[in-house]
This record gives C-alpha cells, sequence and structure tokens, in this order.
C-alpha cells in the first residue's frame, strides 16, 4: 500500500466545488474517476480543501491511498491525459501512511482579485470580483494591521458553520493595486468557513468609505458575523498555497 | 445622421469570430442585435479588424450610422445591459459622417501570449498557447531586429490570402518573459491575414532551435509561406489597440 500526494490546479468555473455531491459534477468526482481508470482501484481521495462552487486552486493537495503499481513519477502525465484541461496534476509524490491532506495541513495561502473599472473584464470575469464604483485603496491597505496576528475571528465565519475553536493566525496579509485589479492575499495556520470572501467583502466597504479602517479591530471584537460586510463572490478566490 | 464609434472589448472563446455567418455565433452580430434593440433601426456594424475564432480583444473599434436621439454616453451603458458579459462596450464617441473603422486605422496593435511549463494551465488555457518545450527566450528576443521595419511579409501571410500589397511597416515589436508567460507584442501600419499568429509560429521554432534568429531574414526575403513555422492558435490572440 502507498500513500501518493497529488499537486493539482484547477479552474473552478465550471464545478460545483471540490467535495463529491449528488447531481452535480464536482472536481474531487472527476479526479477520483481518473485515478480509479489507471489503477483499476476503488480509492478515496482526500482533499486539503473543500472550494467552493467557482473558487479556483493554483495549488490544491490531495492524497489516496492505493496498491497500483504505476510509478509515482509517472502518475500527472497519467492523469492529465484523461482529465479535461481546466483540471491539471501538477505533481506526485509518495507520503508516509499517515500523511493526510487536511488533518495534516500547517497553513493555507489565497489570493483574491478585485476588478475595479467602470465596466467589467470580459477575460477575467470568471476570475475576479468586478466593483464599478472607486475603491480607496489605501485606506483597504490600512485595515490589513487589525487582522493580521492571532484573533477570534468569529465575524468572518459564515453564521452556518459549526466549528468549535474561531481563533486563527494571521502569517502574512497584503494588498496590492496592478491596473485595474486589486490583488488580496492571506496566509494563516487555518480558516473559518468563508473567511477568506467575508474579510474582502468587508475591506470593500472601507473602500467604498462605508466603515473606517478602525472598525475592523471594532468587527473582530465584536465576534458577530453581522457586523462584518458581505461575503464576497467566489470567483475572484484561488487557493494558492497549503503547508506542511 | 450620426456616425457612433464604439471600443470594445471581449473574450473570443465562445464566439465564431467577429465577422457575422450563417449558422454560427459572432461577436458582429450579437453587437449588431444589441443596437438594433435600442436604437429599434437596421444598422451596418463596421469593425476595425476581423478578428478569428477564439482571438480576443482589449480594444476592438466598429462604427454605425444611426438617427437614433440616444445621447452617445449613455450608448455604452444601454448595450452593456444587453450585452453578454463575454462582451463589453468600454466608450462610445461621434465621429464625422466618412470615419470608416477599418479603412481610417492607421496602425494597429496585438499582443500574443505563450504559456511554456511542462502542464498546461487550466486558467489560461483559452488565453494562451501551452508550449510544454522549454524555449529559449533570449534567442526569440535576439529574431526580433528582422521583423522590425518596413518588409514584403509575404512569407507571413495565410497562403488563402489574396491582398494585392503584403508590404508592411512594423513599428514596435517586443517579447518578455513574466512568469511561465512569455508576450509578444507587435505594432504594425497594418497586417496581412494570419501574420501575428504566423510569426509568433516562427518565433517559437527559433526558441524550440529549430531555427536559428538570423534564419527570419531569410525567411522574410523567401516571400514563401512554406518557409515560415506554422501558424500558432488563435486563443493566444489579444487586439489591443487600434490607431487613427
Amino acid at each position: 500500500m502507498r500513500n501518493i500526494v497529488l499537486v493539482i490546479e484547477y479552474d473552478g468555473t465550471n464545478y460545483h466545488g471540490w467535495q463529491i455531491q449528488k447531481n452535480a459534477i464536482t472536481i474531487q468526482e472527476i479526479i477520483t474517476k481518473a485515478i480509479e481508470k489507471i489503477t483499476d482501484e476503488s480509492i478515496d481521495l482526500i482533499g486539503s480543501s473543500r472550494t467552493d462552487s467557482g473558487v479556483h486552486a493554483l495549488y490544491q493537495v490531495a492524497n489516496f491511498k492505493t496498491c497500483t503499481k504505476i510509478p509515482t513519477s509517472k502518475i500527472p502525465n497519467a492523469l492529465n491525459s484523461i482529465l479535461p484541461a481546466d483540471i491539471v496534476i501538477k505533481d506526485a509524490f509518495e507520503a508516509d501512511m499517515n500523511f493526510h491532506s487536511r488533518y495534516s495541513a500547517k497553513g493555507k495561502r489565497y489570493k483574491y482579485i478585485i476588478y475595479n473599472r467602470k465596466f467589467g473584464s470580459p477575460i477575467l470575469r470568471n476570475y475576479s470580483w468586478h466593483i464599478d464604483k472607486s475603491l480607496n485603496v489605501e485606506k483597504m491597505m490600512e485595515s490589513l494591521k487589525y487582522l493580521e496576528g492571532t484573533h477570534d475571528f468569529s465575524a468572518f465565519k459564515a453564521s452556518g458553520s459549526s466549528v468549535k475553536d474561531s481563533i486563527r493566525t494571521v502569517r502574512d496579509i497584503s494588498l496590492v493595486k496592478n491596473g485595474f485589479n486589486i490583488e488580496f492575499e492571506i496566509e494563516a495556520d487555518g480558516f473559518l468557513y468563508n473567511m477568506v470572501r467575508i474579510i474582502v467583502g468587508t475591506l470593500v466597504e472601507v473602500g467604498l468609505g462605508k466603515i473606517s479602517p478602525t472598525d475592523i479591530k471594532k468587527i473582530i471584537e465584536s465576534k458577530n458575523r453581522c457586523m462584518a460586510g458581505k461575503t464576497a463572490p467566489p470567483q475572484g478566490l484561488f487557493l494558492t498555497k497549503i503547508y506542511y
């Protein structure tokens, strides 16, 4: 038995997210079927992050246990020859049997792209959040220092989420303007459900002048989801790294 | 009667090019129908460049004559509210009655993106040409000086093209490496049919070491299409500017 780890890149536009579900095509299902085809086994593919419908990944990690004799180095090409062009296996390696893509993760990194122009971008429409009103990028940058570090992020957690511990450590956070793009990046030991998208929605409220940078501190302290901004749409979000 | 000029951006992925044709959806048709809907007139939309199926535009120009009373400044929003998200009208202005999008053009600019990595990019699959073999970018750059200036570009003209004069002036040409992207830009007073894509196909031959930079000079002098490389695929090509 071997424990094979895959590094995956995908365009989430045409999928109902990562996790297998009935009556909808998901990334986990497509990759599982491809692995089952090349190994002729039933396998259980464990992803590090259950990305939502429309969310993309430049670096998703998933593992599965197998008896196959296919050399690990041949697995990416074997899978890519079956997979559609919007899902690519970039790398494969063998790990200890107790390695688990989700539980072994020590941190994650995400990128979120806002497209700030009067008219939306045809090319980036599935890869960004179009905001037509002018955003004050300096104010948005000023907000970041309140989010960095260890906090109870309950205010930035989807209301349906039942996770017990809402304390997370944001290790790195940045926001840069690049043409019409505003590119936000965040790295933490872990993320609550919809945390990145709620943070982005709240930063946009700052950019629009609806709240001030110091309000971010008050929102964190409130631990109240209703105080934060709306959840930014999925198509601007990219999973960019998993740390082990 | 007014002569209205539109500046248009589009993702060409889902269209059979610019020009109206039977049994296939084109960009000219979609925009024409939108204009006819808001003006309640039959109009003739003249595009500056008949982009091929799959080719994109960040700056296409088209004009039409109309009796409509809609103020020019209201036209972009009126059209964008009808158009699909992959076609955007960025600007509209009024021109002299003798302005013609194609015949009045004094120059054009294109960009071509090559994606050079072992595995293709899910996100950029419709916006680049994936080359999995390593390309020598320095040699490709060295080739550019032979293409700059005024030449008979017959060797870089699609064999079916019946245009009489094949002499064009390349006013600006550049190639830069940007991560996995190799971004090629070219500006000329005009282009022959498929000229940019044949130039890119030939530069890739240089990058692969199949021909040398000085061979570019010989290919131009040959005026023979068979001497140049293959036509690069459409999805890497972007029309980026029209000069008047």
